[in-house]
């Protein structure tokens, strides 16, 4: 296919090296990085795209499908405005438009073996997300239905996923139906627990939801198996609070900030993945209302690599042990011999 | 009619009255409490409502009609959970629900004019909730439009509640369009500013929206004509936010609980009030998914009763004026004679 | 045996019952309030004994054996300090001193059978207290080997606690080797999780040791069969932290207090233990160094009444379930027939 | 008039260009740095003036008039303390050193517009200041006296300022009768709004005043042409609070710091000055009792450019506009065509 | 003099016993309570005045010159509003009311003395505090001076206290130049440490200068003779801080409050009053912009009256010494017999 | 002797030189680093050891002394686990080794002298340590009998450090008896004020112990002669306090972290110390169950570089000093000539 198709590419490496990064993410939806298709048929494809990023000293870090899994599961309210990342030959028809997420999202998997690559995040989709709040009263049997439908959706998908040898890390996003801890639960029970079901952690998200960030890796860092850097700040006023009244980014009490501008304590997070073994990447996520791409683009790697953990190689207070034995055990708790 | 159609009321009464609460809250919606047609065509009807409570030395605070004006407006994805509220000819026929709904709200003015009431507590319904998240990304202009419809709604009917010389205090809620302090600016932009259009101050769902509350009143204390009180907590967790994760209230997060239970902070909501000379009803409100209503109902009115002050009626510094005249004042200051 | 015997216990009540309380803790361990052996021996004398307190329209909450469960297991260096609670027979003396500790211990389960109560609060003992910070660096498989014979010796005692239906609540104290979630976890595997092995929860042991007392009633509940109300307060100061500085308690930075006047959370403890549907007894426990017994005793019983909590029969919002059935739900959700 | 007289100029230049500064600031009170009446009156002097920084790469910032705008209203009390900083001929003659101070903020004025700069930081000075706290009890008018008074003796300076087209901006001060977001208010009022009275905002004032620099943002923002980057710590004691007990700087409680060690949030603050489009200067103002002045300059600068942010050129979240027309967001929102 | 001289007097106790009260304090400044000149001459005098009390069965709990003892200093620029405060026949010259200030302050201690009352809170009066602020720059030596004077005033009257055996209670505040710790620190250096110069200790006052009242109790607890029990709020905002924008007092950041609805700790003030053994009287002082007098003091007693504190006569832990002798703890400390 | 044995010495030096430090502490007790007999007793091997230092542009600090210190007082219960610090030849003999301990204590007294080292950091050691918590009660006496005893080891041995002309800086750790403020206190009571007996400051230890550690700053200033860099977090949970359940360090709630990853406010610290007047290194302590040593040791010079405060030289406000004469100070206060 010569050079010529990997000059998007080229150009986006040529930038991200620059900038001092070590990887790129794989956005699959729309073309302009990767040929989803052809990256899912053929090793050859993807062993040139790969050259791409040698030229530059970079790895490729996972391949997001964050716009495909969304896709999978829509409620109508929302199926006009998600057409839009829809092929035209699907818009307007829910059936065949979920029927080509579908689609796509076997193609990640695929597509993600022949790279070499071993995770991908996305977004579940959502069929339940207008009854979020409990008013109006929801029908009781709702949420269940609607889990046990996404359960049936992506089973198939998490299977191929699974042939790949692949892990799906799933973004937990308000707008999804897996959007906290306990929607994850929920989406676990409904997948049978499926091993390729993941998560991708990003404490922006949970910040925004005033859930504690923290504590979440405590609970499910066996489950963590990729992490979005993304910072965020939520500053309530007498006029505004968590939904935000309908108000731009900008003007809303939660927003994304740049990284280290906003309030996500990113220290502790370091701290506590690496305490609990995850050995992935630590992926920058970039949305900012106030200050531009470029700076952000710019500082977030120097900030990331101060963030990182060399974990160590053996205790620090092992020179102490004086090499007591069960016998002086014994004597020390005043057990008889 | 006689006093057999009142028996529900005077149950009411009674109970209320035992617990010690001084007035009762009339819910307009479902018949038991009140004849609201009759109360809206009939001085006498009202008279008659009116001497029952005056048996158990009770008085009438506000005529409530939250799910008449939730009835205005409706989105679609809603249409089938909320047309339990309405009568059975309009259910399934949104065009005549509405209309059914906008002749109510006009009852409800009628009535109340009849009863001496001046204030009347509701919803305003919702058209663009489902929206309220910024994913998927809200097509521009929907806000806007959502707006402008609900205002044209609502116009004719603030008209009449004018005419009957009562207020109607907007209960700012999730699941309304009018939530927070900024969809109340858009709405009262929507109405033109109507005289009319005024709030009834919950700190529950401000609570529960992480929204600084005290500051609500310092911005908003010239619009507050009713003010419920309702207490809520909130208590995120490593699992679950704000959002709340699709669970019943007791595993939320955030949650209503019994006066004094929760995190408002009414001693300061009083003062504040007091301090802004709110003169209306301290109206209880209870929902609590912890403890019993009759425990809740037993403790609310000497809670209640715990926090009214009652203003000074001269500054307590008063006696401290020595009577400086305003030649006293320039020496003060330095200021030639 | 006559009234005779009884006196002591007959004051205790009068006592109780003037100040408002519902039932008495029995101290198992000295005699003065009930004789251990013959109530584990007799029923009828256990009858007579209740009577007593019938006189006084009291309940028996449960049996304490802190004293005896202590002496199950002493490190040698606190020998001679614990020797004053044994009898003197076994004094200096630490094997027969374990043995009747253990022989005691037995006696309360089957005195509580008796008396008809299901619940003994008591202490685990400890073998590795004196190694509780790091330094001296711990010998490997110290911890290990103190648990594995505390697990050795307790093991029959629950047995028999077990044959009489009684649950053994564990009182999580420093001192002992059971003092907080970890150590109690460590306990449990060694006793092989034992399903007569549970928790006392007392939140003062919790406050002073500056752990998170309410996530501990999250994480637990389910074992949680005994509650004492115990206040305490934790005021660092640039002197003395959480160690105390060997002072006396009045001086120390933590210290319990008279109810109300410590920094316990009872609200939400109670709120907590409702939620979890924790039925048994709010036991009283005081101590404080600066207001005296008999007004921390007064004060005590309403204010644990002012934190009873009745829970609901029904949901709050029941009455809002409108009745959507399950073609209703999947329309609702965009799902095929 | 040669080089000669910008020596001084011409040292600071290089020391403030040395350590990375982009400009510099203009103390127009003292002569060393400028001949304020040449500068007034003449713009080649100005020219020339500017010369000298170009020499070394720098900007002037702002012409600063402290203290000659302290001396426009001095109450009584102060007047020997203040005398110091007026020049010999109108000491101990108020009246003489008031028509001074007033010709002296006018030349500001012209010398500003001569030299190109648009913005004068100042100090409004004091009539009212012993007067602050409400004991003794403020005679009822003095305090609208005062502003009366500043206000018909600063509108004939603020109509140079506008002459010239140069803003003032108060530095808000205790000691002045301008020190917060209430008396500014009085000012405002009391000079007729005028367009040219501005704020210089410095939250190391409010910082040590424990007022909410950062809400004054939001409240004041359009009213920010200036900004001094200073910081400032407030550490109370069982000794000293906030009126410091006669102390001198190092031993208050509130006290100015070094850039980076004191409390002020400086990460908000130019988010939020950025968000409101604040596009003057960020100027250093270094005073701390701990650490020395050349350090302090050395960190300021660094620091300062860390802080800054240039703001987006387009939303982040535009790509994702999927272009929705009315008509289907009249269907979203269930409105009919 | 017959009954009538007590008409207000006996009004007074009237009212302040229906309350629930225990004690009134005396002011003894405008002769409506008591007539000053009478009761430092006449024993017999306050025999009859005590008896008053006693128809009541009220205690006076001191004799308060806060207004005597702020005329004994005064800045000259507070002459003309603290006149007011003096008798006609000293107004307009310092010299003499300082005088009759004085001999005023000295017939309050003969006054107490026959009274049998033991302590008398009030005022230092102030000559330094229009130079709070550190701005103008306050000249070296102006402080110092300041205090010597004061001390020079004040060691002849703590004189006659000492005689009558009467502590003078400094009430700690603004305006005063006694008004913290530090400032105390300096005062008692002024007076020779003065055995009766002593400390009324009111919280209100320190939270309004934000400083860490609870802490003073630590530092300063065997100083403080006399406790004024006043609550108070801070809460700063955008527009105002702890300098109060020269509003009035509802609309300062600081405020004084009724009992209970303000910020104080009172739970912990009492405590560590106790701790310390503070033995003297508990003095409601009200003041409250918000609610009015009357409710103030009916909540006042029984609100003082649930902090009252009566300590322990043994410690709670005394069952608990075993009884261990010497030779024992050399054991337990491993020493050599 | 040759350049051989120093070659450990040689080889820590040219590591802690690439890093970037300035001086390396010396480890006393084991002979790697320096040959301690050999320093006490000959001024040629110190200066031979000091050339190497110099070699590589180091300076030596400070003596560490902290096992042989720890030996001077041991409580019985761990002898078996401190003997693996002491020589084969006193172990199991506790006399023996106290004596040794003593003698060796003795020697980093003339070490340090003969290197000209002015300050040797320790351990008191402890006898009292496994009496912490007051359960089992303490017998009367027992603290103040461990105490003397300490008292009376460390007496002559401080004598020596006086002849030295070296402080020694007690480390207040727990496991040693000296372990706070309040020990801190005792222990120099014990030793009569010794003036040899200080403070090494060691902010880790005391954030472990949730103590104020800034207050300390400001009590113990003057008795701070040695600083210890090391950070520390404190993050409890619902399982897991203060006491850290027996588990390891990466478990326990408390842990020691490389410097800027833990929550010790270093920056209020340095300018604390800077403000008192503290003139002695910043010594760095790396500790950490998380990050590696190598990179902990790498980031740790520049994170103490960038903390360090060179204090001013004169005051930032000299400048507005403007001379006012004892004469118009007495005008100012309105004080007669």
């Amino acid at each position: 296919m010569g050079a010529k198709p990997f000059d998007t590419l080229r150009n986006a490496c040529r930038q991200v090296a620059a900038w001092g990064y070590k990887a790129i993410q794989v956005p699959t939806w729309d073309g302009r990085c990767i040929d989803l298709k052809q990256a899912a048929e053929s090793k050859a494809y993807c062993d040139d795209w790969q050259a791409v990023l040698q030229e530059f000293g970079l790895d490729a870090s996972e391949g997001a499908f964050h716009l495909q899994g969304q896709l999978v599961a829509v409620n109508p309210v929302y199926d006009e405005v998600f057409d839009g990342f829809a092929p035209e030959a699907v818009r307007g028809n829910p059936k065949a438009r979920t029927a080509w997420a579908i689609e796509q999202c076997k193609l990640v998997a695929q597509a993600s073996r022949n790279l070499g690559l071993t995770v991908a995040p996305g977004f579940t989709g959502s069929l339940a997300f207008p009854f979020l709040y409990p008013w109006p009263p929801r029908p009781k049997g709702l949420i269940d239905a609607a889990f046990t439908e996404l359960g049936s959706r992506w089973k198939p998908i998490l299977d191929v996923f699974e042939e790949c040898g692949v892990d799906v890390a799933w973004e937990l996003h308000p707008g999804e139906d897996v959007f906290d801890g306990l929607t994850y639960e929920r989406f676990q029970a409904a997948v049978g627990n499926h091993k390729r079901s993941k998560i991708n952690y990003d404490p922006s998200h949970f910040l925004l939801q005033c859930l504690d960030y923290l504590e979440f890796i405590r609970i499910y860092h066996d489950q963590i198996v990729a992490f979005h850097v993304k910072d965020a700040e939520y500053r309530p006023s007498g006029r505004c609070g968590v939904y935000g009244g309908y108000a731009d980014w900008v003007n809303r009490a939660g927003r994304f900030r740049s990284l280290g501008d906003g309030q996500v304590d990113f220290k502790s997070i370091f701290a506590l993945l690496t305490q609990y073994g995850y050995a992935g990447w630590a992926t920058l996520e970039w949305e900012c209302c106030i200050k531009g791409a470029e700076q952000g683009a710019q500082e977030g790697a120097p900030f990331i690599a101060s963030c990182i953990i060399t974990p160590p190689e053996r205790a620090f207070d092992d020179f102490a042990d004086a090499g007591v034995d069960a016998n002086k055990i014994n004597r020390l708790l005043g057990l008889a011999a």
